[in-house]
Parts: structure tokens; C-alpha cells; sequence
């Protein structure tokens, strides 16, 4: 096992992903250079501070500070950018890519806002950029939408895509916690930033699908098409009335191909117990997918983690040695459609869960309903609950427009017999789409 | 968009997968094109009747009944077996590789039993054989667990990956049906065969585990490896039970690494309601793979059938499209590790759980007990109940070996308190493994 016909990896950044890598590369070399073809050796990895004592295995060529000693390193022939954000990554991976070395990331936000320009980069540098471990960690996602999928059409992709507020509302669910507790325990235990709004708000959910759409659809889209509304308004309630339906509460990315158009959002919704996503418990991730000819498909795992994304990001580079030693190239950016037509929010079709407080009296029904019948809303079942000051109800809709159902929660709002619109939450999974 | 370019397609066979991946290649002719950066044209099709009226879109040479009119074709680049079955099918393929044909197949039997010769000769003829359908129908598995696992070490794969018996069990947990009175409806259904031995006695998923397996643990596993037991056995009673503990009854395939060697078994199991597979219901397919870096993964999804099938094939036609343009070749043989030792089916290391109908009277717990404490066999939970005629112990063990278990089942049978096994299941997936 000579290091002379090695394929040498430089890493700009050595935080928990970098260091797994790095980690994973040292302890199952001969395994990897078995399925590689050929080894691969770590010559340079670009630290914030090259003298600190870290527990990763070295570098052949040592630590250092300057990100282009390693870009430019003659030896390194691949780049692993795990610095994270925009800037300077942006920069570091366009200038490796210019300069010929192929590049693998498991940056999110990099390639939800920029992936594009740097796919094409990539293309004409004839390299190969991949990216496994920015979506879903160490869940095996790109790669079969983008090759096993390859004769198929999706139709929608549906994902748990952040292990943070998956966690948070399962324990909502299953202990009965407020939002304020299940988020305390969450940062407790690690699972959640002291600033969790990336988290909560549904930003780092939009970033995952931006990327999962673009691969799906084969259309360029960015994480501002996203709608996004986060977790913090779901309340213990919510999860009370959604278990006596028989649904979990879950934070659902959704993007769906209509009429030549996609819609991508991200919200807190109710999903059948019965449906494959429901069962995702704790800080687990899946990403539901319907193909014309597949059908329904799931894939699950751990979504985040320095082992999940560190092998993610080894496979990559696996597949990187096996591109240069038999010469071939990765199918690189899959956006043939280019410039996705994204659906404004208020035309997503959707159900939705609502629950009135409303005066206990002849006629309130009668009202209500007709608030829903103006806007061609269709009910597809109401229960009463409770009387007196106590009196709600309980309405579930059938598919129609964002738009129609927030006139509607408006007309409601404007209602003498309705006190409150006390929880309204989309229902997804159901089979009506 | 010329068919001057056009990669030539022949198909052995034209039932319902080989249907399915031509009407697939016609009506997504486009997207195939934009994803394999040329298009694919199918030249040839060999069929026992060409004659017939059909309704797939016919090749361009048209069909013949001379399998070697579509092999040697000048204009045809890769073969789609789907005939099934080892003989003529491993002939032909043979015959294929030889000619500098890249394959395409989704004939589990054939990979399980010749599956290494067959990648041996497509390395010797440099040449693609890619198989994604042959497991798990429209769920990517092998190219993710070739590809995107390759930075990661698997240590076990449990599958339910036979839909017709998990349609059957879920039936019968579901309604409380017999197994032939589920088999029964399995028929009815189509989900079945007349003889539905393949499925049922487990055969069906030994093929493919012993695929699974090969590639999970690079190492070289038949079919004949896998100890296999089937469903026949299981009653409404056993599924009962399974629920009191909360637990669900499916018939799981195993493969884990243990101390150097391989474990391959099939067999009906018990499996905790809150582990991912036991939601798993009718005839979909998961499978579910513990990596040493990845954690818990798992790919669900239709597992037979023609358009997820046929996607399947269609998708590893794009592959070698790709790989024929870009000049790259797809990983082929991954048993680098060549014959694997098989651990012998007593020494897998298993839990049971067994009920007991025992006599009503002092000292019967005690014997029992002793029994297992022979044979190290330690007990996790005991449960009694009934009385009198109906006494039952329900007994759930630790982790030992199989042949401790079978030597315990031996001994009570022979104890004068026991009067019967009632039954006895495997338990999976609890975590203590």
C-alpha cells in the first residue's frame, strides 16, 4: 500500500465534520483504498490556529493557516471545504475549483444560495464537485435522486429534514412539554444552538430543500423560493388535538411539481400516524419521495453528527479516487430545466386542521361553514367539542389554495360566533395531494 | 435530438419489468436524454413470440425470438436481462459480457448464485453490469450502498424484502386472519403466486439478502449461505402475543458481521413497535442499515412491481450512458474481501421469545428457569398466565447463541412441567444485539 500513487486531500476547515473525515480516512485506509482503487492521503488541512493541539491524525504536510497553501498544494488534488456559510467559502471552492482540484462540501447554505454558479464552475474546470453530506448528514440522498431516480419523475419530496426541531416536537408529543421546555432540554443535551432561530424558524429545513428540489425537479431553485414558517407557535394543544386524529405534529419541507410550476414551504404540520414520516422520532431526519414510477419512497437516518456527515463526505471522496483513476466524472449539475417557475405560497394546494373557540348557540355551524363555502373551501369533517364557554370546533379541510384557506381563517376571524382561532396547522401525508 | 448518437438498447425478455423499462425509456425520452447526456434507443427485443400484438413501443429492428439477434447486434451497447431464472439467462448474459455488451439485469436469482463469475467477467471484458433492480425493486440500495456507504463500515442489514409475506403478516396482524386464510386474499390479489413457495418459505429473500450482504460486507455470500426459515408457522396467536408486548411479526432478513464472519438468516421475528421496520407495512419493502459512522439508516419503498422495477433498470441504463460518453466505468466487483466465512446458523447470536403451557403448581418457574441457566441462556422477562389448564409462561431471553436457544427448547420440551412450546419467535431490533 505505497503512498507514491496516492491521491492527496487537503481540507480547508477542521471542526467536528472535518476532523470525522480526517478521522474516518486514518482508521479505515485499507478499506477505502480497496473500494477506491487507490489510497488517499491527507497532505493539508487549512486551520484557524495550525499550532493547537487537536485529536485528529495530522496531515502528511502539516496544519496551516492559509486556506490557498492548500488549494494550491501541487499534491492536493481533491479539497474538502468544511468551513461552513458563505464567505469565504464561497471564494476558497471557486478558486480550488479554477484551479483544477476537484471539491467535495457538505455546506448547506453555500449551496442552497450559490450551488448553481458553482455546479457550472465545476463544469467548466471538468471536475467533479459533490456534496453527499449537506443534506440529511449521513443519509444516502443525492446520490440516488440524482443517478438511481434517474429513470423516474418525481413528483413531490417530503422531508424531516432538521434533527433539532424533530427532536423538540417529539418530545413535545410524547411528554406533553411547551415549546419553551422541549427547546431547554434540546440545548441541554446539544441538539440545539443557545441561538436555535436557524433551527426553529425553519431556515436550515429551506436550505435542505432548496438543494433536494433542485436535484427532484432538475430545476435551478435557491433557499429565498422557500416559504418558511418555523415551530415556536405550536403549542401542547396542537399535539393534543392532533394525537386524538390519530397524527404527529412534525416540521415538514415540502416541494411539489404542479402544472409545470414548484412549490416549495416548509411548515409545522399534521401527519397520519399511519404515514412512514410520523414514525421519525428524536433528532432522526427522512425524506419521503413520490416518483411516477417508483411510487413512495423513504429514506432515513441519522441527518447530522461528525460520523454520519464525516462518512458522507469520505464517500464522496471515494468516489472522487475511483473518477480519477478510471477517468470518468459524477453527473454534475442535474438543472437542465434551469430557472425553476416557483409557486407563489398563497397557490400551494393544501388541507388544513382548525380549531374555533366559538359561542355555544343555534346557528354557529351554519355561519362557519359559510365562511368556508365563500371561499370554495371544502369541509371535510367538523366535530364539536365541548359546551358552554368551552364550545370549539374542529374542522378539517379538503385540498384547496394557501390563499382560499387564509381568506377563510380571515372571514372566521371577522365572525360574531367565533371568539378565536385558537390553532390552525396544514395536514400533509394524508393522500389527498 | 438526432438518434445518430443514440446509445443502442437490446432487451432479453419483454414481460412485465422489460414492459415497463421500455415504455419508460419512450415516454420519458427527453428527461432520459438530459440526464444520460445522449439519448438511448432501444435496437432489439427478444422474445419467445415475436408475433404477438404487444403493448410496448416496438424497437427500432423490431422484436425476434433469437436472443443472440439482439446480443450481437452491431447497434446494440448494453443488454436488459430480464428473462429471470439462472438458465438461459446466465448463458446469455455470459454471452453479452463476452461480446463487450454492458448489462443491465434485475434477475435476483441469477446474482445471488453466479452474482460473482458474472462481475468477474464484466471486469474481464471492461464492461458495466449494474443490477439496482434486482433488490428492493424501486429502492435505491445497491448503488447507495456501494457508492454512498463506501466511506463507512456496515455492521449489520436487517430487510424486510419479500412485499408478498409482509403483505400476509400485515393482514394478519391487522385483521387476525390465519396465514391461509391471508394467503388466501395474497392470491386473490395478485400479490402471490399459485405455488407461493418462493415467498413464503422465505427463499425469495434469501436471494436477496445474500446480495445485500455481498456488498455490505464486501465479501463474496450465495444464496445457499442464508439459513432460512419461512412463515408457514405463524399463527394469529403468535401475532396476539406480538401485540400484547408491543412488538409486530415480520419476517426479517439478517445479516451482520461478527468476529470476522458473516451471519445470514431469514425467519419470522418479533420486532418493537417503535423500531422503523415494525411500521412497515403491506407489500412495501425497507431496509434497514447500521453503519459503524452512519448509525441507523433505512430505504423504504415499493419493492416489486413494474414501474419501480423498471425505473430501476432504467435508471442503470442512464448510468452506463453516462459512463459510455463520459468514458468512466461504475464500481463493479466490491467482494474485495472474496469468500467470506459463514458462521454457521447455531452460533448467530439471537434473543427469543417463547411461551411455555405449563402445569399450575409450585415449582414449575423454577424448573424452567433451571433449564435456561443450563444452557446460559439468561431471561430478560417471565410473564405467567392463565391458570389451571391454560397456565402459560411467556418468556423473553437475553442475547446467546442459537444453538444454546435450540438446546433450551429441547430441554423443556423434555421437563415434565412443560406441556408444550406453544411458540417461539426470534426478537429483533431491540437494541441488544
Amino acid at each position: 500500500m505505497g503512498e507514491a500513487n496516492a491521491i492527496g486531500v487537503g481540507f480547508l476547515g477542521c471542526g467536528v465534520v472535518g476532523g470525522a473525515a480526517m478521522r474516518i480516512l486514518s482508521r479505515h485506509a485499507d478499506e477505502i483504498e480497496a473500494r477506491a482503487g487507490v489510497p488517499l492521503s491527507v497532505k493539508r488541512a487549512a486551520v484557524r490556529d495550525p499550532r493547537r493541539t487537536r485529536e485528529v491524525p495530522p496531515p502528511t504536510a502539516g496544519f496551516t493557516a492559509e486556506p490557498r497553501d492548500v488549494i494550491h498544494d501541487p499534491d492536493v488534488r481533491v479539497v474538502v471545504e468544511v468551513i461552513g456559510g458563505i464567505d469565504p467559502a464561497e471564494r476558497l471552492v471557486q478558486e480550488a475549483l479554477a484551479a483544477g482540484k476537484h471539491v467535495v462540501t457538505a455546506n448547506k447554505e453555500l449551496l442552497a444560495t450559490r450551488g448553481h454558479d458553482l455546479m457550472r464552475a465545476a463544469e467548466r474546470a471538468g471536475v467533479d464537485l459533490l456534496f453527499e453530506g449537506a443534506v440529511g448528514g449521513g443519509i444516502p440522498l443525492v446520490r440516488p435522486m440524482k443517478e438511481s431516480l434517474a429513470g423516474d419523475r418525481v413528483r413531490r419530496v417530503m422531508g424531516i429534514v432538521n434533527g433539532t426541531t424533530n427532536f423538540i416536537l417529539t418530545r413535545m408529543s410524547e411528554t406533553g412539554e411547551t415549546f419553551a421546555e422541549a427547546l431547554a432540554e434540546a440545548q441541554r443535551l446539544g441538539y440545539s444552538e443557545q441561538d436555535p432561530s436557524a433551527d426553529v424558524d425553519g431556515e436550515d429545513a429551506a436550505s435542505k430543500l432548496a438543494i433536494l428540489a433542485s436535484i427532484a425537479f432538475n430545476s435551478r431553485v435557491v433557499k429565498d423560493d422557500v416559504h418558511r414558517e418555523g415551530i415556536r407557535r405550536v403549542g401542547p394543544e396542537d399535539i393534543r388535538a392532533a394525537h386524538d386524529l390519530g397524527y404527529e405534529v412534525k416540521l415538514l419541507a415540502v416541494a411539489e411539481r404542479h402544472e409545470g410550476q414548484v412549490a416549495l414551504r416548509v411548515h409545522p404540520s399534521m401527519v397520519p400516524r399511519t404515514h412512514p414520516l410520523a414514525s421519525v422520532r428524536g433528532v432522526f431526519n427522512a425524506v419521503f419521495v413520490e416518483g411516477e414510477e417508483s411510487g413512495e419512497l423513504m429514506f432515513f437516518g441519522r441527518g447530522a453528527g461528525a460520523g454520519p456527515t464525516g462518512a458522507a463526505v469520505v464517500g464522496d471522496l471515494v468516489e472522487i479516487a475511483r473518477n480519477i483513476t478510471t477517468g470518468g466524472r459524477s453527473p454534475g449539475c442535474t438543472c437542465y430545466r434551469e430557472r425553476a417557475v416557483v409557486r407563489p405560497p398563497e397557490e400551494a394546494r393544501v388541507r388544513y386542521y382548525v380549531v374555533l373557540s366559538v359561542l355555544d348557540r343555534p346557528g354557529v355551524l351554519s355561519a362557519v361553514a359559510g365562511v368556508f363555502a365563500d371561499q370554495d373551501v371544502s369541509i371535510a369533517s367538523v366535530r364539536q367539542e365541548g359546551t358552554g364557554d368551552r364550545a370549539t370546533l374542529v374542522i378539517i379541510t379538503h385540498v384547496a389554495s394557501e390563499g382560499a384557506h387564509v381568506r377563510t381563517f380571515a372571514g372566521l376571524d371577522r365572525l360574531d360566533v367565533v371568539k378565536e382561532v385558537v390553532s390552525r396547522l396544514r395536514v400533509e401525508g394524508t393522500g389527498e395531494e
